[in-house]
């Protein structure tokens, strides 16, 4: 952590909460202005989310899973371009030092730091009269020239998702009161289970390796499958078809859909899935799937790229295309 | 920079005013979620420091100088450590997209990007509604294992500084209408070389590699030279002695402290010197200074480290110690 402060300020509130997560010998304890990062004949992929308090996570939301969202919107990026976690800084604006909730903050980034094997290296703690804002940017490991781009997907591609698109937007559905909290009033297994997914994304690092021995391209998909596709194809110079009842949708989901509580356009533009999303030709789909499902995460087929440069259609069981008034949460 | 919204919003505001500045080919024009960032042996050094309206800027600054100075606190942070400028990332929380306001902000940027040949790697942009926060993490190379640490200071070395210390404290004086406005009114070119000290800070980066070569531990001063010494004496286990007569002073400074609208104090308290602060050892003084001299940089010995491990102490003319009721700025 740069040191902003006198012992009693900041540098006590790093030592006390944060120097317990600095166990790799870069972080030199931070007790440094700067961290370093040994590449070891890697490339060094880098990535950098920030999430503030009202916008990406709710002023109530408790302080282990906001550090837990923080840390793993990053490592989503990190699993998505096939690298290895090797590390983080953490930039964290605050109201004031509430030992309270920076204890719990610290504990949840400590879990998922040993849980996701990417230590703390650095960072920086300032004061803000706004809303609590938490920036990461986090490291990765690939061999050289390794790094899953977004650019490589080819016609005949098959598109693949990992886990199951649109829980995360309905749980904050039902946080915020909407048509989906009324709809699973009664099943309290449900909702616990989407309002999860919107506090603590499942970064699906475990299949990263996989993902850069046989995916063309790959993004993670934190803004909405169908937005996030569209730049994909976009960044590719092509276009995809995509098959509306291939896409993973889990039972509770399911569930909130059978009452017409959301629609499905409303899940697959909403955000904060940190799925994997790629393209894998042919000949390497039955390799990947089988690597997904060593490491337990499901991992589904939902189309296929063509050529084109039009933004990807979503096809219905008549072929009807779905109209997509909104691919994506869009800040401004 | 992470694609957070569709191309009429975040997207596009991105490629008009960024990818200009993403010069590196590990940046993928922008494009990805993620950059690439080539070690080729060397170690990466990595700082990150960010910037809020109101707390590190004042509203009404030039976005121009907003944009170099969030830049260049980072670059200060590379200079210190004795590493090469490789690159960074930015992450901006913005109330809304204010095109006037943005195109200026990237131009102040690039021509840093340029000046300091430090390519944008990407970052993200995400909506605010409170300051404007902006938040970078730069990268720099160093042969491996040669950051210059905080913790190598021994008792003998020679305490220097670049540059003067205490303008940009009194910059913002001025700037918020404190004494030292009053103590200027008549001296338009003092007052602006003081505020411009605040307002776009000059990091060494020209003397980087001569640090690496010869000082034994560094820092930049951020937070006040008299606090920024504590820290590093305490990183070293030793402590210092230093002679106030001695730190540089600017002509502006010297003019505002006769007329004692402020006090020394004050100035090696105060914040945003971005200086360098190192400890040298004896055999190595003179090598330093004549690097600083070809870099015309100015370089000044202000002490020397001694064995202890009280905070170092900070001598008048007749020996008298000067009480620091606060060394640096504070948080919280």
């Amino acid at each position: 952590m740069t040191n902003r402060s006198d012992p009693s300020g900041e540098d006590s509130l790093i030592a006390r909460y944060f120097k317990p997560l600095a166990t790799d010998p870069g972080a030199f304890g931070l007790v440094d202005d700067a961290a370093v990062l040994k590449a070891a004949g890697d490339d060094i992929v880098v990535t950098t989310d920030a999430i503030v308090e009202g916008v990406h996570f709710l002023p109530d939301d408790p302080p282990e899973t906001v550090a837990r969202k923080a840390l793993r919107v990053n490592l989503s990026d990190l699993a998505a371009k096939g690298a290895k976690p090797a590390g983080f800084v953490l930039t964290l604006a605050l109201r004031r030092a509430d030992d309270a909730w920076l204890s719990a903050f610290a504990h949840g980034l400590g879990e998922d730091v040993r849980g996701f094997d990417c230590p703390l290296l650095g960072g920086d703690t300032v004061s803000t009269p706004g809303p609590l804002t938490i920036s990461i940017t986090a490291f990765g490991r690939v061999p050289a020239g390794q790094m899953v781009p977004r650019t490589g997907a080819r016609p005949g591609d098959c598109v693949m998702v990992t886990g199951t698109i649109g829980d995360a937007a309905i749980g904050l559905d039902i946080l915020t009161g909407g048509p989906a909290a009324s709809a699973l009033a009664n099943d309290a297994a449900a909702s616990e289970m989407l309002i999860g997914r919107y506090h603590v994304p499942q970064p699906r690092n475990a299949l990263a390796e996989a993902v850069r021995a046989h995916a063309s391209a790959a993004m993670d998909v934190s803004d909405g499958l169908a937005g996030d596709l569209t730049k994909l194809c976009a960044a590719s110079n092509v276009s995809a078809r995509i098959d509306i009842l291939r896409i993973p949708i889990s039972a509770a989901a399911r569930s909130v859909l059978a009452q017409r509580a959301v629609d499905i356009e409303a899940m697959i533009s909403g955000g904060d899935d940190y799925e994997i999303l790629c393209t894998v030709p042919e000949a390497r789909c039955a390799a990947l799937a089988e690597a997904a499902s060593q490491a337990r995460i499901t991992l589904t087929p939902i189309g296929s790229v063509i050529a084109g440069s039009d933004a990807p259609r979503f096809l219905d069981g008549e072929g009807r295309e779905l109209p997509l008034a909104r691919r994506s949460y869009s800040h401004f």
